[in-house]
């Protein structure tokens, strides 16, 4: 594709600086973009990047010095970034229809429009609407609801009964439904718990490759709207995870925990079960909360505390050795002086 | 399916109080039970739930309170909800046979009476008893053996050779006999040891979804009779795990540790390689540990400590802050008191 | 098979003390050891056990104390330990291949020498090169290249566009490719950032079950030549893992960022994104490491310092109960003093 910097720019509600009728046919990142490549800058951090890059043309946030190089100043130079890979390398859509080769059993209604490839399942009373996508491998258990336009990468397992949206993204290898950790007298007897609740999945999730979502021991687990889950993440029975939360790579949450509205989970972080996390609420990478935590506010470390506070307690532990040094010198002199104090 | 107050009383060994002629419909959780559901009490926290659920009847520990709701008394809740929901809510089981769309291998022996799904594979020289189900996607590798009334869920593969007992579940994408992570000279040649050994599992294990348990080098990984390991676990080469060992998700246990019996792993924990862990020794979420354990101790932190010594080292850890400035101010007082005692 | 010490001792270039007539039948653990296993000894805490052994013959390291027992001393017991195994025990070939049970599409090319088992899916454009595996359930998306000798197990999935070299091996459930994790506006909007990179996987990479390695938003996600990675690890969009690094399990590394040659990653470690980790750094197990490392150094603990130093800061962290308590000693001995002393 190729596109000059004024169509660009109109294109993002952008305004040029520099030569608007530049021709750009590649996006690239801003150490190997050069002659014809768009880059973009969003974290302060590359700015100095300006100068050296070879690109063609960057999109930069507003406020960004002019410089002898072509700017397209955007609002958000991430999301303009993000709309011009989606102009120039289109994902490539299939003619729908179901593979001679895919297994359906009796009693699956999957729509003429979806696309259904070779080695895939689907159990009976599974119900599968129109533009869905199912890639090899995909197993769709008993009565599953896929709704409309949603994708499953080759390999992800679906068990009986659970629900999944509309728009629905789940990468290869997830495993959706699969039994609760519920053991009764765990280490001595371990009686298990039967599941028999279901994960629902709402509409515009996106869910990372290998992750892990177990069906609720009763009633459900439940993925709403927006919400985005990385890759290796683990959700453990009736786990909730509010509207646009996004959670990090690694992370695992225990049993009944809920998560509110837009919350951040740094990666490898854990939640114990049973609490409830507040809305936008941000927990730093690796760490470990146990306890509720009320809306609004960042947390890190393993035990959490306030971000603000755990910066200041971690500068403290890294200086620790000189501390004890500090305090055997103290107690020294402490000894000296009362040697030396007259005892009335 | 209904059934009346005194009928579940009677199932379950327990003793109603309220009225025994209530019907129950459905089992669910305290929050949501209503008109017609049972519900149940086991942790005490929830306690105060037992005023505002609108179940007909809850399912509570000995001692508890009377009140005006319906109760029904038995000696472990718990138990008794997941006996419950065995009841009302029965598994679906499939008519036993193997699916003409199932790829056999030449030299497979699967039982008549086994479940075999379309898109399985089996590999030569493996044997599949009796009442075995696997669902699509599963890969039985060569000369694998898996016990009667196993169930392995969709996607999951098992290499070569290995052993699988009876009753043992398998949930979906769960990796058994993969190679160990075996190289000499790690970061310079990267010498692959080749791994000749097997995963055994005995009877009554379950293991959760998109585990990992890698094969002995040589000899066995070997995971014993009644453990339940929870999903993303990582289980390396000649690992043993003891019999009712319970393995929370996204643990890590490295080459040739020994876990005795009853152990329990909180989620994130993390084993060196080539320690002992004692019977029935209790590991908090995301310790690390790296030395043997002996039975019967409970240890939290990384590096690990003793339980109740970690709660008091974390106690200190928030307060380093005002620690380290008591020092500063400590020594400036030193400092005074220093100049102003008569220096003999 | 059978061979005697002095067969065995020539084959590793090694030195028999003992009785070289003694024949091997097999290789086995120095503790499962018995009449006719050769056993090795390369951690030197093993030492004690050449005594107690009933391995008929030992491979031992240089230097190493004569005793009553067969040894044959090499430069390196675990590889030659290594070599044994292959000689031993020597992987199964099958003829090759594909199986008319295999999914392919029109327009992928498959060599005549590459095996491809049953429910194998690849993609149009896809090109397998020779002596190529692919195991039952792995799916290779369009226009993929996977070059000779490589080997994909059960259930892999490949997405669209990448690039595997030579001699690569990867376990069971691995996904390569999938969408990195790019949202603008996290936690509000959620907007999706399109992922049009690939993954470049270069000859003699071994990559364990059930990892995840994400496809470059734009560009490439880059696993370089030897590159040793476990199960269950975490690969971010545009990371790059140089030359002969080693990566151990459940270990994450968010996007952008660049590891050196011969990086070695201890277990669960996590890793911020748009970092670089210079050549030969070795990083413990847990640890989290958020900004640059120099080449050639150790670090530990999260967030990381240098090894030793956390060693030291770690002795002390244990022991912040009786410094707190010292602290407060101290302070009532200061103002016993500042009491006692004459105030001018």
């Amino acid at each position: 594709m190729k596109k000059t910097l004024h169509e660009i720019a109109a294109f993002l509600n952008g305004r040029v600086s520099g030569d608007g009728h530049v021709v750009i046919e590649h996006i690239r990142g801003i150490d190997e973009a050069g002659e014809g490549d768009l880059t973009f800058i969003s974290n302060a951090k590359y700015l100095k990047k300006i100068k050296t890059t070879h690109a063609s043309a960057i999109l930069v946030p507003p406020e960004t010095e002019k410089t002898d190089k072509n700017l397209i100043t955007v609002r958000d130079p991430y999301v303009a970034f993000g709309r011009m890979l989606g102009l120039y390398y289109p994902e490539e859509h299939d003619l729908p229809g179901t593979s001679g080769n895919a297994f359906i059993e009796e009693g699956a209604s999957i729509s003429e429009e979806a696309t259904v490839y070779p080695g895939v399942y689907v159990g009976r009373g599974a119900r599968i609407e129109r533009r869905v996508t199912l890639y090899p491998g995909v197993c769709v258990g008993r009565h599953v609801v896929i709704d409309e336009d949603s994708i499953l990468y080759p390999n992800v397992s679906v068990y009986r009964k659970c629900r999944i949206g509309k728009r629905v993204i789940i990468h290869a290898g997830v495993v959706v439904g699969s039994d609760g950790f519920g053991f009764a007298g765990p280490g001595r007897e371990n009686v298990k718990i039967p599941q028999v609740g279901i994960v629902q999945i709402d509409d515009d999730v996106e869910i990372g490759a290998n992750t892990t979502i177990d069906r609720g021991t009763i009633d459900k687990t439940w993925i709403q709207r927006g919400a985005k889950i990385d890759n290796l993440v683990q959700i453990a029975h009736n786990v909730v995870v509010g509207e646009d939360s996004v959670i990090v790579a690694q992370v695992g949450i225990s049993g009944s925990t809920k998560l509110g509205k837009g919350v951040i989970l740094g990666g490898q972080a854990g939640l114990v079960g049973h609490i409830n996390i507040g809305d936008h609420v941000m927990i730093g990478a690796q760490s470990g909360v146990h306890e509720d935590l009320s809306p609004n506010q960042i947390v890190s470390g393993s035990p959490h505390m306030p971000h603000q506070k755990w910066l200041r307690v971690q500068a403290c532990v890294s200086q620790l050795p000189e501390l004890r040094k500090n305090m055997a010198l103290l107690l020294k002199r402490m000894e000296k002086l009362e040697r030396e104090t007259p005892n009335d």
